[in-house]
């Protein structure tokens, strides 16, 4: 696994995110390394994010999804341009479509890993895949298609 | 408008939803009505839930449309089936797939008004389309395939 996290080489301006700001006391500070060509990121949910008790929120699901694509979008990049991510100027991504097919209730109460592949660059677009698992079960797909920020769109 | 919430006729074993439930207090607990053929919910985010500052989080976003369509799925197939949500056997609905596209930054500190459409009732399926305004601009697409939970789920 890489040492660093992607987020926290984020600048600061852009590191107040709620899915994975280091800087938003409130946010689930999610952290996305790589591990060969794919990243990974564990994130072990709360007691109340749930749906039904006893099973993981969608909508948490959904976040993860996005935030650890967001993060792989702008990895990815960097590592396509052969420099940091906080290098300037920083690489940094939103999201312009997220997809997430539920395949099976996630429980609650077990570290959930999700697994990201950057399967297109081109320019400032970038796609990631996804799986999320629990206990070794994958319990949901996703799709970001996430796009770089325009320069000046963040002081 | 409807003068009862959709989620305040879920029964309360499904009240327990981060982001729709009555009984979740750390929840986002939303609210969605009928205003005709359409299910309007309305909420205002909170100051921490930022994508950059200033714009409002996107997995916030897929939340609203995530509840707000499975919501409008159960108070669809309750109208089709001309009983209450929470009458026996309770519509419950969870999502089987979840695409949001975001079309524009969605400012933080407006509410955010949610409509959605029941487009497909088909079984134990819905479909529902729906759109994300701010200050009455579309911010977001969100379409939700809605299941409903077999009885035999939650006890």
């Amino acid at each position: 696994m890489s040492e660093t996290a992607f987020q926290d080489e984020y600048p600061d301006n852009f590191s107040y995110c709620y899915g994975c700001g280091r800087l938003n006391e409130h946010g689930l500070q999610i952290k996305s390394y790589w591990q060969g060509d794919e990243a990974v990121c564990v994130y072990t949910p709360r007691e109340h994010h749930i749906a039904i008790p006893g099973f993981v929120y969608g909508g948490l699901i959904a976040s993860l999804i996005d935030c650890h694509g967001t993060g792989t979008a702008a990895a990815a990049a960097a590592r396509q341009a052969g420099r940091p991510i906080g290098s300037e100027p920083p690489f940094r991504f939103v999201t312009a479509s997220l997809q997430v097919d539920y395949l099976k209730p996630t429980p609650l109460g077990v570290p959930l890993e999700i697994r990201a592949r950057a399967v297109e660059i081109k320019g400032r677009k970038v796609v990631v895949e996804e799986s999320l698992s629990a206990g070794g079960v994958v319990c949901a797909h996703g799709r970001v298609i996430a796009v770089q920020v325009p320069e000046n769109f963040v002081s």
